[in-house]
């Protein structure tokens, strides 16, 4: 691992987020990334926050029209909540603060008690849950569906109506309409190596893949021989379609767990398209590449969001953050 | 690998590439990816190229500011003179084709014979070879020093320049000036793995490191125990920094091989920005992140380049392309 000790591996990430991102206040010490420009005046500020480790998610999601701020935590631990009221506070105009909390019991817990502490500082808060994967229900960390890709899909869109200058009700609305058109299934072809561990977190064979796995290689439907792009994209595509049962047109995030090179996420989207051509689904809109990580798991997931012509308005508006950055 | 076979592996990605971007055009069969609005009226283009499995490059650098045009090759294998004519004739406005080229072997003599070919059709070429890995001289597939990281700033910067409406010769002299004053050192911690092999294409036991390592998994300068990040940014930056003597600010490029988390590219940004504060070298900007990839290796690569004022003004210019975006 490229590392210096595994104990301070967050806190020199963000020292080098610092040092590339000077549009980007990033608080080293209290673990804390946000837009430059925050609080903007009059806006609903976006919150969200998790375990390190799941890179660019969220930390490179922050700027105009996506998150105000990102608390990032130990690696696949969340952060703790004088974070987030740290982080609210930070970006609050009076406006008003969405978290949005990926469905794990530590992060759920600890923006709850963020929330409730938020609004003892006089902060007016909503939470979003996301919870969009559809592989498994209580899962190693989770009491009901996991949040993964899903999140990527609720924070731009949601950014895109609080830029807009929604208020907080019409921004927390939207989030969870996101939320409830976003379905996930995630697919590992090799464990992923914490730096405290140093080795895989897993046993995951050579020539095994592991059907339905977590963002924390938490286990998934089942355990198979390897398949082929085409084979993956039919099995994970059909979990995601039967669970969603589009009517119209959806997003598509084709995404790599980290370690997987961005050439195969390419033809594996090239099967992922056929399988939705062939059930009958337009694509309004596709993103490929590795925005939902789990270190260096080698995987792709795949995360359909049906749209309106609203949500495709606000996926369409510009953005520009680290890792997410389009039009003006 | 999340691939289907071996053979298609390349192919497949480029249908997958075609779905996810209707601003370009893909030709699938002639192995040719180009700007949708090429030829652009009175604009020179800029033409690249070269083995697959170093995405986002080439592909990924298209589009206005950049790249008109990339060929990709096989894997590790240059693309052949017949499909770089023909990106050429797709893309020349009538004002000349820069043809950018990463110093390999069969690159260089496959781009040669397609400068002559493209001339005997009318079209002007000029030609800049990319040279810019301080680690060794005459490498596995190399005579002098192989191009690796130095070909982003070179396609940005000249593509900025061909954009602003500069003439061919302006464009290649820019593009010349640029690799003149990139450097760059690789570091691998992992060996890559290629789809027609199916294991490792060399050996490095985990707990090893190659110092000056090539893009394809060359050999660089040589073999250690595993180093701390803090450890590998003062060799890198060492290497490059010796060979460059820089006397102005430059751009710096931290880029991942393709199986590093994010994560530790941006801990290891920290460590390259102390380095450089140490030696007196301004950064005016830093970009982190997977630009130059060796399939799934794990590991990174230091490039710096000297700017002046005009090469600022350059990168800063606004880029529209899949990998690297900004601007208007």
């Amino acid at each position: 691992m490229l590392i210096n000790v595994p104990e301070t591996v967050v806190a020199d990430a963000l020292r080098g987020m610092a040092a590339a991102h000077p549009e980007l206040t990033v608080d080293v010490e209290r673990g804390i990334v946000a837009r430059r420009d925050a609080p903007v005046a009059g806006k609903v500020a976006l919150v969200s926050g998790g375990g390190s480790g799941h890179e660019p998610l969220h930390g490179g999601f922050v700027g105009p029209g996506m998150l105000s701020a990102a608390c990032p935590g130990a690696i696949f631990t969340s952060p703790v909540p004088d974070q987030m009221v740290r982080a609210a506070a930070a970006v609050d105009s009076g406006a008003g603060v969405l978290f949005v909390v990926k469905n794990y019991t530590g992060d759920v817990l600890n923006f709850e008690m963020a929330a409730e502490l938020a609004e003892d500082e006089g902060i007016q808060v909503a939470k979003v849950l996301v919870d969009d994967d559809v592989a498994v229900t209580d899962s190693l960390y989770t009491a009901g569906r996991r949040g993964t890709g899903g999140t990527l899909f609720v924070e731009k869109i949601a950014g895109a109506a609080a830029e807009a200058g929604a208020p907080l009700q019409r921004v927390e609305a939207i989030a969870r309409r996101v939320n409830s058109r976003c379905r996930s299934f995630g697919v590992a072809l090799s464990a992923c190596t914490t730096p405290a561990k140093g080795s895989p977190t897993f046993e995951l064979p050579a020539g095994e893949l592991e059907l339905g796995v977590g963002i924390h290689g938490e286990p998934g439907r089942e355990r198979r021989g390897m398949m082929t792009s085409r084979e993956i994209a039919d099995y994970a595509v059909d979990a995601v379609v039967e669970d969603l049962r589009p009517s119209g047109p959806v997003l598509a995030l084709i995404n790599g767990m980290g370690g997987t090179p961005l050439l195969e996420l390419y033809g594996f989207n090239a099967e992922v398209q056929r399988v939705l051509t062939e059930r009958g689904i337009p694509v309004a809109r596709t993103l490929v590449g590795n925005y939902v990580t789990s270190l260096d798991m080698a995987g792709c997931s795949v995360t359909l969001c049906e749209v309106d012509e609203e949500l495709l308005r606000l996926w369409d508006a510009p953005v520009r953050t680290p890792a997410l950055r389009w039009g003006r």
